[in-house]
């Protein structure tokens, strides 16, 4: 058992689940769309960036001679989606999420500002999507902002099955440089030459 | 005298400077950013959000029946710029700095990190700015991010004179809603009708 926010546990998931999910490489998304987003700023294809975690800081300490530390803070919900930056001179708006499920994923991982925040930015001109993987399966979707936003918003489900991201999604392929290459999907969708 | 950050101690500004300051309203060029952000947010202008603060989180506590609780944390040295967001299809990017030197802004206020992080996104496509804010005298400034990145780098100064932000700059003027109207300034700069 392992302690989580909230006094919450979650069960340590079967060894076979542990074995499959290492059998690549057991990084997580967040670790991967780093590397990637690293990857694409070293290389000069585009700046993307994860936003910090959003905190509540109640005290801070102002130390003699050394750095300000903060001594009570509470993490905040969201208002935002965590990835964003500039591509191609387009802004490019993303959230990405894990699901340990191998039948859907549910909506209660995204936080309704978030997708309001997606419409928002695609209203506004902004290249937006959501990276969803689906860990146990070891497969990485982008889906259009657009559409789950639909789905999530008039759907009446409360869980997208994982057939719907086969149909509707596009599965990024795992390479090692970058790890998760999204911006090749973005250049398939946005900027193919007619 | 006022504790601060590193133990450093700043000596608490004259009457007439505080009521100078006051005079308008006394607010903070962030306060009045956020204020602007929303209100753009609210009338669907533009979607322009401050990045949180980046931490080191050092430790969490997870107290049963109540949320985590951040007990020690650091304030890190920001990679990019506090601002951006997507307004008419174009991404935006920029940094906000307040100075209370009524004769020049000084480059110390700027992480070279920053200047590094605005060159690039002007590579990729994006509207990039400074604004600074004059506390003193009561004037605000757009300044495109390309002019103060190219005095950073080549003038060898340590600061620009006030000067220069009249000659180069863009005075923002101040009104209610929202307190700070830099996409008026945009608009100008880069949506004028031909």
């Amino acid at each position: 058992m392992i302690g989580y926010p909230n006094g919450k546990v979650r069960t340590v998931q079967c060894p076979a689940a542990v074995k499959q999910s290492a059998g690549r490489r057991g990084m997580s998304l967040e670790h991967d769309l780093n590397l990637s987003n690293e990857y694409y700023l070293q290389t000069d294809r585009a700046v993307i960036h994860k936003k910090p975690t959003p905190l509540q800081i109640v005290t801070v300490d102002y130390p003699k001679r050394s750095a300000a530390k903060i001594t009570e803070a509470y993490f905040k919900v969201p208002s935002t989606t965590d990835y964003n930056g500039v591509y191609r001179g387009k802004a490019i708006d993303f959230e990405a999420k894990e699901t340990r499920s191998r039948t859907s994923f549910p909506f209660s991982s995204l936080h309704p500002h978030q997708v309001d925040h997606l419409e928002r930015v695609i209203r506004h001109g902004a290249i937006a999507f959501v990276i969803v993987r689906f860990v146990l399966l070891d497969e990485t979707y982008y889906v259009e902002a657009g559409k789950i936003a639909a789905q999530y918003r008039h759907s009446g489900r409360k869980s997208l099955p994982y057939s719907w991201f086969q149909q509707e999604g596009i599965l990024i392929p795992f390479s090692l440089t970058p790890p998760v290459n999204y911006l090749r999907v973005i250049d398939e969708l946005y900027f193919k030459e007619k």
